[in-house]
């Protein structure tokens, strides 16, 4: 066990009609008057919007609404964002939507209280040292982002889809209500599933150490994933499926997975952020494409916790074998394994690969990750 | 997925050392004095006494001694520290010991925050509201009181081991470093297993509603303790194994392994707070004495969640075997399983019963729980 720091004060608010009580989270909490983001969808389905507001209203929390939120969130957006937040002098922001809105809530919480451009933050220029408080109503389960202090931002103008993390921007309360979940397509469930498991896997093949405790419940979380994704294809109905699948996305990258290990980092979502920076793939379509990929070309560097992986989750003996297993199961819920079925030409490996490649050194594991080796592992996409 | 609020804001600040920041760590919090609460044994062994000291005083804490807590902590002990924490008007508490410890502070806490007797809380005649800020530096894994709000306290005139549970007493930061439990006897080592596995099966059996992944986070969590806890027995040094049972017991009672089940409750700790009550038994030698019998009891109530125990624990495949093993399991590492062994006598039982069902009649499990169903289950040991 490494020496760890696990902070984690998000308070949950899970179950059915939840949302309706976000105007009293919010005062509940001391708070009179929040930027209300949303995207383009989701919260325009059924009656979210309707009931957001008379929930604000009822509470007497003023907002000032923030719409047209994209997904793979752009900078220029939350630059308009903290914008408006300082104008009105809002005292918090609520996001009303899926990963893009509440990653894009937590960077304008950020930069409403910084002098300088909110990007300082993602190229490590500058620390987040305060934000203004986060809110999160959840329209999708995927990013864990309700329960992390993660935040990841496409800057249009470098095609750089860089991150923070810091507690400061960690919600004060989100709600998680599987019902508002369930009209989501069936393609961005596959991606969420994928995401979800993306988020557990990286630490659990790349660190140096690996107890026990951490690995089982990596393999809780990746079991209840692929269970209940299955009965979601079936059934988008179903709302037990729908709430543990759900919960088991938000502790998947809730800090919670990787605390003890030591070591572990990040390179599948690092390809990916460069490969959606440059592509308009979704987040999760192009984690299946990247991980098999990834796996094939790593695994030697860590046989036994492969080994591990494809026996815990497909009983089946050997790393080769989890390998294809997973990447099967990627092809069965209809999320693509290949650049080719997620419509990147071969040509455009060279500059992922180097975007990438950008990212590593920011990360500190230029060493490993390079342009040649990025490209190799892409070229087995 | 049944409604539920997570929250848990503690701060774990795990690994080797960290004791000797504790002064920092309540600095930084904001705070200046303490009331420095610890037992009659662990603070004293090797350095952490004087550790504990010269980190408050560099960090310019000044603190109040009050030493001599003992294991089943006792209100008269709790009233004193209430006492000298409002004469010294000091601004936090800082627990330094075991699972007696953290519960006396938190206890402590609340009380000197209320004008009342602090046990009105625990027969809830009043609500708490507001408390000192709580510190804790473990020495002992077992309760996970390090991590949550709850507080267990007997009152020696009326015999009543009674518990509050209250985020408002959550410790603000506490230190786990898995090199200071390593001097624990395999004695209390045994019954620390048995009291984290107790935590995570009360739920797991009396929930009407199961999902896979909060099952299949409790068998993480009792697969590491087994699994560390036979090592420890070997080697009391082995730091990862310590690491390990330590993290897993804090997570066994933190929120998490119940947060969508519905309708699960405490039977087993209800029992034992009575048989420790009235006989001077350690908490967990009086839950592995109780478990086994309760299960015994218990089973046809929810047979399909023992056959899923005796399956995932054991690999066995009828629930009557699952409890041999546990029981086994028990008597292996030397806890025990009978009255008698605990040194308790048959005639005890009837006066147990009643003090239990007390207990149920408070925590509104009386229908099910009466002097006669709970003298049923103890005739089991």
């Amino acid at each position: 066990m490494n020496d760890f720091t696990y902070y984690n004060p998000t308070k949950i608010e899970f179950g059915k009609g939840k949302e309706k009580k976000i105007g009293t989270y919010i005062k509940e909490a001391g708070y009179d008057s929040v930027l209300l983001a949303y995207g383009t969808g989701s919260i325009k389905k059924g009656t979210l919007y309707d009931d957001t507001i008379a929930s604000l209203k009822e509470a007497g929390v003023a907002f000032e609404e923030f719409g047209g939120i994209v997904s793979n969130p752009v900078l220029s957006k939350v630059q308009e964002g903290v914008k408006i937040a300082k104008e009105k002098k809002v005292q918090a922001v609520l996001g009303v939507g899926g990963g893009s809105v509440a990653d894009s809530v937590k960077a304008i919480a950020a930069g409403a209280k910084y002098d300088g451009d909110v990007w300082d933050f993602f190229i490590q220029k500058a620390q987040i040292t305060e934000a203004l408080p986060v809110f999160t109503v959840m329209t999708l389960a995927a990013t864990a982002s309700e329960m992390n202090g993660n935040s990841v931002i496409t800057n249009e103008d470098t095609q750089q889809k860089y991150s923070i993390s810091s507690v400061h921007v960690n919600p004060l309360v989100s709600v998680i209500n599987p019902e508002l979940m369930a009209t989501v397509s069936k393609d961005y469930l596959a991606y969420s599933a994928v995401d979800a498991i993306a988020h557990t896997i990286e630490v659990y093949f790349t660190a140096a150490s690996h107890p026990n405790f951490n690995s089982r419940i990596v393999e809780a979380i990746i079991k209840t994933i692929m269970e209940t994704t299955e009965i979601l294809i079936e059934n988008p109905n179903d709302y037990e499926a729908r709430g543990e699948f759900a919960w088991a996305a938000t502790q998947a990258l809730n800090g919670l997975t990787p605390a003890g290990t030591h070591g572990g980092n990040f390179p599948n979502h690092m390809i990916e952020h460069a490969l959606s920076a440059l592509y308009n793939v979704s987040h999760g379509a192009g984690l299946s494409v990247v991980i098999p990929a990834w796996m094939k070309w790593y695994k030697e560097k860590n046989l036994p916790q492969f080994e591990r992986f494809a026996k815990e989750l497909f009983n089946l003996q050997d790393a080769d074998a989890g390998i294809s297993a997973l990447e099967s199961w990627f092809e069965k819920i209809s999320s693509p394994v290949t650049l080719k079925q997620a419509g990147i030409p071969e040509e455009g490996i060279a500059e992922i690969a180097d975007n990438a490649a950008e990212l590593a050194t920011l990360w500190g594991i230029g060493e490993l990750y390079n342009s040649e080796t990025i490209a190799e592992i892409l070229k087995k996409a």
